[in-house]
């Protein structure tokens, strides 16, 4: 009865089979009263076939070509579900980025969408067209294209759905929602219901598989309301939407982990005031990611600094990291890719006390031992040795009852 | 040096062992002291692969979407190229259609370009830029993608030098340039030095497989010097330009041959005036094209009327000329499928005689009967059976002498 933004994955459109059962649901939603305009992912291997042949012709390609060529799977897309839709009878209409349009900030790759104009998908609504729009891409004022990195039609759906002040945002993709944990690794994993931004945001090693985490920050910051669903049955998913005092009553609402990070530690650096930021400067300079820091002191006038990042990062960080260290006249550098980061999320943690101690004792009486600990407000990590990740998120999911229903919140519902 | 426009086809971009060698090519031109624009194709297959996607999906597909779909081939190809032209150490920028703008008229499918904007194009070059540009597309005012019907790259090129006042269009394809007649039937074909715009029209059967006929109609229009190389060797090609007196001196250019007509015969067509009206006005409503037409009195106040359409349309043209006898009190219907076209073309044609006569007896000779004859300024045409086709080709090459290089226009040229 509303106005319904869909975003369909590569998954959803893997086929011609998939793209023709997505038209039938953006039908069905139609014909329910709404109006739609969908989203739409490239087909299933496309971007990363795309990519492979600008990287076979170019081992630097430039970027503004890198993104006219990679847009294209969109377009293919987009046009497919358009003559699926229209093919059982429905009015489709599909528009690119420059037809929308659609516009970009930002450099090529990974651009942000700066603004929608919405006047013609309205005008294209009204003549009761199910508009399609091509993810993934944005237009600068030359018409250049710019991509929106990785999983960025699920931000395109988004912001789509701001512009247009839509009732719901739904991301269709191929799983059923947000489990408390990754139900690869704990069969008690359980989808969760109602979960709110800054819970998912937080649980981005989970959540990055289900939902572009630019986008929920940008459904946070206009208030859209998302539905992470499947489209391969009629469960009915995820809602992620702010946080309410019903939420608040779940301490943790998940447990999140994370096998990408490697831990670098500098020892022996002198603890002077303006050491931390010679260290941590030329590494943001070069774009690496730094996630978790901690500092131990070691012996007088020295400390040991650990610090993680990406993986892939690990060769240019250690680089950067012994020069550094030779500078500032330190210690040795000791790099380990065998770790993880393990975290619970919720909340409600906000509140309640006792939730570390918790996770602590929880890892301490399953024999691991935690190398690093952060918090925050809503989340609690500890990088671990990996091998012991799938055991600590069974523990820690065990250990919070993440299996069972809130049943709890339900109560204290009828109390208010 | 000047401005080169350069197209590149299909099997010229077919893979990216071919793309780097067209931007070898192309980068050569460029630093021979030419600005250069080049327009490529879809790698080879991709088109009829994403007709082949649209088709599954829909009997009918809409058309708007059809050319949304299909027109992505050349995106990815325009910027692989440009690519790797930059991983040479060049400086390309791929152009879009809606980028360039590139303006179209008339539907979708197979839409006419109306208008190129050269602005955004002669600002790249003269800031140092090879401009790729992507082939077979075009905009309208809404910014709605139109092809421009198959082999339409060769159109963009040609409208593109027009609209740039290019020095020359080179058009690239997997052919060393224009024979005579078909090398693959006859072995002594020869490769022709210099065609006029004219004869290579009245040659499609063989012009088709290296030259979109539009794009020669357009180079004739607005005089762009046309020259079809193959992008796998060096060797100089065929120049396609305004026939002149040297032309002239050839009487005959080429044997042309065409396969792919059937014949159909209307027998007792009442002899009054608006008859050929009546059948002919059906068959252009539905889009049939008819080639030849023969009328032969047969008996007084009769007549027995033949056509050639192509095999696709001969059901559907079946289907017309029977309804059509049927209400004329005609006689039946007759179809011929085993049928094949024999043309000799020639500027020369226009003020040589004899040219007509020495054509039959050279077929009678050689056992062919004529079913049906039409002339033009330049070309005299023949319908035999098929199964003659090769042997009245190789025949008809022979006799005209096509096979040695035309000497005595270069001997008449030193004359003047």
């Amino acid at each position: 009865m509303g106005l319904i933004v869909q975003k369909y994955g590569g998954t959803s459109v893997a086929n011609l089979e998939r793209i023709k059962n997505v038209a039938k649901r953006v039908l069905d939603t139609q014909k329910a009263g709404n109006q739609v305009v969908v989203v739409v992912s490239a087909m299933a291997g496309e971007t990363d076939r795309l990519i492979g042949l600008a990287l076979e012709i170019s081992k630097l390609p430039e970027l503004r070509e890198y993104d006219a060529l990679i847009s294209s799977g969109e377009q293919v897309s987009s046009a497919l579900l358009a003559l699926a839709i229209n093919s059982l009878g429905g009015k489709a209409h599909s528009l690119l980025a420059h037809q929308v349009p659609i516009w970009a900030e930002g450099g090529f790759k990974d651009a942000r969408i700066k603004k929608i104009e919405t006047k013609n998908i309205r005008r294209l609504l009204n003549q009761g067209y199910i508009v399609v729009v091509a993810g993934f891409q944005a237009i600068d004022e030359e018409g250049n294209i710019h991509t929106l990195g990785r999983g960025g039609s699920d931000t395109t759906a988004v912001a789509l759905a701001a512009a247009l002040k839509a009732d719901l945002c739904e991301i269709y993709t191929d799983v059923d929602g947000v489990y408390t944990t990754d139900p690869n690794i704990c069969p008690s994993a359980r989808k969760i219901e109602r979960i709110s931004y800054e819970e998912i945001m937080e649980m981005a090693s989970l959540g990055a598989k289900v939902l572009h985490i630019r986008s929920v920050e940008l459904a946070n910051r206009y208030g859209v309301k998302l539905v992470v669903r499947s489209s391969f049955n009629n469960l009915p998913g995820t809602i992620v939407e702010r946080g309410d005092k019903e939420m608040e009553q779940i301490t943790v609402s998940g447990v999140a982990y994370d096998k990408n990070e490697c831990k670098i530690t500098i020892s022996r650096v002198p603890d002077r005031p303006g050491v931390a930021a010679q260290i941590f400067k030329p590494l943001s300079e070069e774009n690496i990611v730094v996630d978790m820091i901690v500092q131990n002191v070691s012996e007088q006038g020295y400390t040991d600094l650990t610090f993680t990042v990406r993986k892939e990062d690990m060769n240019r960080a250690k680089k950067i990291a012994q020069q550094v260290a030779k500078k500032l006249r330190a210690g040795e550098v000791k790099i380990d890719p065998n770790i993880s980061k393990v975290s619970i999320v919720g909340l409600g943690m906000r509140t309640a006390s006792g939730i570390a101690s918790k996770m602590f004792e929880t890892l301490a009486k399953a024999g691991i031992n935690i190398q690093m600990i952060s918090t925050s407000e809503i989340k609690i990590s500890c990088v671990i040795e990996d091998k012991y990740t799938e055991l600590a998120v069974r523990e820690l999911h065990s250990a919070f009852g993440l299996e069972k229903k809130p049943k709890k919140a339900k109560a204290k519902r009828k109390k208010k």
